[in-house]
């Protein structure tokens, strides 16, 4: 059976480099690297060595902090609740200004400080799936607290301008966070030029393994903690070190940041090639302009196809693919970020996410472009909606 | 050069088999859990036995939850952060009663919200490193939110009367949460028979990986997240699933229950003869009595013999042992267990903790009781505090 995997935006496949560097300190070297001895002491060296990948891979300085934490989501709601604690508790400030399209360990979280009081403005988007930064600027008051806006979109895959949004949050004082899970190892990050006070990753998005990420907090920054307790990590992130999926995270994003040049050659030639061929069919468009958006990543809209009904047929071809954010998957909605951006709701249901990653071929991707045809011909040949246009019915495509 | 590790209550080797149950996880089946793809359905049957291995592990109810953190730091933070959310901030109530020697990840945390304005009473120990159940009665108020003791303590191995607390907390209609992670895969856990409302637990201390572990959430009971977003984990605690570590934290359980008699036969039997190695040295003690101790440990106070002095001699010869908590260890001071009980302060830098595991021989016991004997007979020698005392001097052991 072909197995095509196009969903490298809901998680990826472990780079080999990465699986293999963190396999001896399971039943090997697996002393607790606090210990005061060599079971402890002798992962020392390698941790030290993925510290130092995450450090360059993030382009960040010495003085900064690059924090490990289970995944992304901790990193963000750490980042949504530390600053209530020391910024909005104690009546300093109330409000955090985000964007509509965060993902939900943003959304959600915002949400969650919504009902104890705090303010959230979530800046719309237009139908680029992008903010205008003047209305960033608009909406800052002497009483916000944080701006958090993703780097790149976990759907569409737009970049935003974040060096511009940082620049317009520090202007008025305020701290800004990005939440960069799907920007790190599929665009260069450099955070001696960009200047942002917090950004969060996640291995997992770059193969690495599920359940580590990490906070970066620029030199200086206070940020109560969100686990306290044996005081790891420099007193910022209690817990028992995670030895072998550091080794592995480190890893991961030194290989991402070595292979960004193919992400910016192989992978988006790929991409264009598999956008090309989706959007010879009828009636389909792609959300945002090439250029702006990750290399890797389409989010289609096929009129008169559902996407769940897409899913099925691509699985059954053996591909991989997505309506949407994995994380909503569990629920039947339509696809958030297509109503976002302003699509009538027929269309938000028909969405389809195909997000690529290094390890994909040529011949994977013709494959799979022939068999989102196939199902594009079959599903609107069955579809009730679609029969009521008598143009598309005919052609099928 | 010999390795004998005697650390295992600061983090533990994998089992093999829960090594290998894992693997595919990473490079195979790497799909993301919550995907509508073969990539991601896969997985699920592995996830499924790992979920039942720990219901089973634990004696929960099918309507109980429990649900996988990133380890019992996070368990134990969002138990006590999830109370201040749900009953405190609102001042419903206003009051936290635990023992004066839990793990930092809930005395830190504790100290947290005190800084918020929470009381905490903090129950004191006896010499055995035990609290009075009458006390707990006596302190609990019409404000108090929750109780939390642990099941068995990190250094001394001392395994508190859950049941009866839990009981006295009920009895007032206060919910009661125990970190258990120094008991699951030591003693018996059976939820089916101890009515606990809250119990944390952490793989790497049964032999599974580090950097995950759990919460049990009795039938019923509500708990603001700590971790907002895709609401995995039937929307308690979001996270992309940690698959292979899930996996094999499922496995380690099962099997540490599967061992639960070795470990009260050989891992206790190698315990109490190296207990009674180390007692023949003039001038030390061991707290706790034995048949109240989980069977893997021994918290030995050795007059005139610094804890870090020996932990040096050891590690010359290759063994792993530790002077207490390895979450503390980066910091020189005394035993804070050693404080509790209420040794003198001398006395607290003595400690050295030795903690088993199944996977320890008796030629190994008998190696480590020979190297402790010769480490006492060397540092005594050279140490300027015990030089003072002619009598034991004289005799180096």
């Amino acid at each position: 059976m072909k197995r095509v995997y196009l969903d490298n935006n809901a998680t990826t496949m472990m780079a080999p480099e990465a699986y293999e560097a963190m396999l001896p300190f399971f039943c090997e070297k697996y002393g607790n690297p606090n210990s005061l001895h060599q079971f402890g002491i002798e992962s020392a060296p390698a941790l030290r060595k993925a510290m130092d990948q995450l450090y360059e891979g993030l382009g960040a300085n010495d003085l900064d902090d690059v924090i490990v934490t289970s995944c992304a989501t901790e990193s963000n709601n750490w980042i949504l609740k530390g600053i209530y604690f020391d910024k909005i508790l104690n009546g300093e400030k109330d409000h955090i200004i985000t964007t509509a399209v965060e993902h939900p360990a943003i959304g959600h979280t915002c949400s969650f400080l919504e009902r104890l009081g705090v303010k959230v403005t979530r800046l719309d988007v237009n139908n680029e799936g992008l903010i205008d930064p003047d209305e960033l600027r608009d909406f800052i008051t002497d009483k916000t607290a944080l701006v958090s806006v993703m780097w790149a979109n976990n759907e569409t895959g737009a970049i935003f301008p974040i060096k511009q949004l940082a620049d317009i949050a520090h202007e008025r004082g305020v701290l800004f966070h990005t939440d960069a899970v799907q920007a790190v190892g599929k665009i260069k990050i450099n955070l001696s030029e960009i200047d942002v006070d917090f950004l969060s990753f996640s291995a997992h998005k770059f193969h690495g393994p599920k359940g580590i990420g990490g906070l970066y907090i620029k030199k200086g920054q206070m940020l109560t903690s969100l686990l306290h307790g044996g005081e790891h990590m420099g007193g910022r992130r209690s817990g028992t070190l995670n030895t072998p999926y550091i080794v592995a995270m480190g890893e991961a994003l030194e290989l991402a940041n070595k292979f960004l040049d193919m992400e910016n050659s192989h992978v988006r030639r790929l991409r264009d090639m598999l956008e090309d061929e989706i959007l010879t069919i009828s009636d389909v468009s792609v959300v945002g302009k090439r250029q702006n958006r990750v290399p890797n990543t389409i989010l289609a809209s096929i009129k008169g196809v559902e996407g769940e009904a897409m899913l099925w047929d691509l699985n059954k071809a053996g591909i991989a693919a997505s309506t949407g954010s994995a994380c909503a998957s569990e629920s039947l909605e339509s696809n958030p970020i297509m109503e976002a951006i302003g699509a009538d709701k027929d269309l938000a249901h028909t969405a389809l996410r195909l997000s690529l990653s290094r390890f994909n071929t040529q011949e994977e991707i013709e494959y799979a472009a022939n068999e989102i045809k196939k199902a594009v011909k079959r599903l609107r040949a069955i579809s009730s909606s679609f029969a009521y246009a008598p143009k598309w019915h005919k052609s099928g495509l």
